[in-house]
């Protein structure tokens, strides 16, 4: 019995890998987040689907291993990577022991790579990827990883910036980071990657205080070296040019 | 005058992206370093290439930015995601004040990711990515970022692990981090990700210390919650199941 595991990338069609595109197309049923099954659009036609809310994730898993072992093929999809923040943790951890079920994870683009894209190119040197949701994680351990991270003067990729239940993290996070980083420190964020209505904006470490993010955003904090190079965000490698 | 900058993804055709895949159908010339133009085979046939050493990057961007300032369509390509320690940063520096010149990054997967579903799903949570090449950045940086990426607990996932002219970085970066985790942390490598030869295999720290790395070889080293779960690596994102 087989479950994949899939990542679609940021948004449409364009940017799912072959690989993740044929995995759902070979499969009876399908589990995600509504958004997600909503992205893949067509693929889904005459499938049956799993969805549960945005906090039923353990459910939905749960239902996608069951579903398997009644002998259905299953794909799992997670927007971005499968990885990433993704649902590929919580399906090994759910089928731990199941030794009639097979995992197949198949990555996709992360909302780091596509938000870097949009922006220039803010990830060419070491970077840290930073969920700001205290649902599951508690806010100092956030804190000290933010507090590390801009100390060890690693570009920050933020995840999950903000949501409705979540107003001011991305405040306090950029506060945290100022106390190593100058306010001037060039930023970016990105909304709606790779869908209707992308829009990506740079601006300082100063400004991203006070920008409104929300779920669909991804937030990128430069590096000492990150600079803004005819509008667009670079952390330069170090080539000699 | 366009350039497009594509990742072409770990390995063969069935993880790049129809986005990447379609700019480098449209162009007449490629630009990359030869093991990526292999990998993309027959999309490269009767193109123009411009192909140049590994150290060659800066020279074969600039020849790709000329090309594309002669009236050519020009697409670059890195392995991976065009940004993550990839070819974007360096095409934007080389064309810093050309406004004929329009640049289109376009994402990819990247090995983190890649490398991560080979295993499992290490992932799940917060992570920093660091390179152990020390060509352009000096060594007591990399070790700086290493331990605060352990006392912060990251996953940390390392590019450039080992080359030829790196022997002994994997060990001295363990043995850094070690510092700060256990010898039994759990950790993976793998091997030529998506293409021949493919090859993943999980161990702890403290035998990482002795793995034999290649440049083709990316490194996971867990977090203090990271487990194996059925020969899997996994980090949970604490969903309570």
């Amino acid at each position: 019995m087989k479950i994949y595991i899939a990542g679609t990338g940021p948004g449409g069609a364009g940017e799912m890998t072959p690989r993740a595109r044929g995995a759902i197309e070979s499969c009876d049923v399908i589990a995600g987040y509504g958004l997600y099954i909503d992205l893949i659009g067509e693929l889904a036609e005459g499938k049956e689907i799993i969805a549960t809310g945005m906090t039923g994730e353990a459910e939905r898993c749960r239902a996608a291993i069951q579903a398997a072992r009644s002998g259905k093929s299953v794909c799992v999809i997670s927007g971005g990577d499968a990885g990433v923040y993704g649902m590929a943790g919580l399906v090994c951890e759910l089928a731990e022991g199941l030794s009639d079920i097979e995992i197949e994870v198949i990555p996709g683009v992360t909302a780091a790579c596509s938000a870097s894209a949009v922006l220039g190119a803010p990830l060419t040197h070491d970077f840290a990827a930073i969920s700001l949701s205290d649902r599951l994680t508690s806010w100092d351990t956030i804190e000290t990883r933010l507090r590390l991270a801009a100390q060890a003067d690693f570009v920050i990729c933020l995840y999950n910036p903000a949501s409705k239940a979540r107003a001011g993290h991305l405040k306090k996070a950029c506060e945290t980071v100022m106390e190593h980083r100058p306010a001037k420190t060039p930023c970016g964020a990105v909304r709606n990657i790779g869908r209707g209505g992308e829009s990506g904006k740079i601006m300082s470490l100063k400004e991203l205080c006070d920008f409104e993010a929300d779920m669909f955003t991804t937030v990128i904090i430069g590096s000492s070296v990150t600079r803004v190079i005819d509008g667009r965000l670079v952390t330069p490698r170090g080539y000699p040019l």
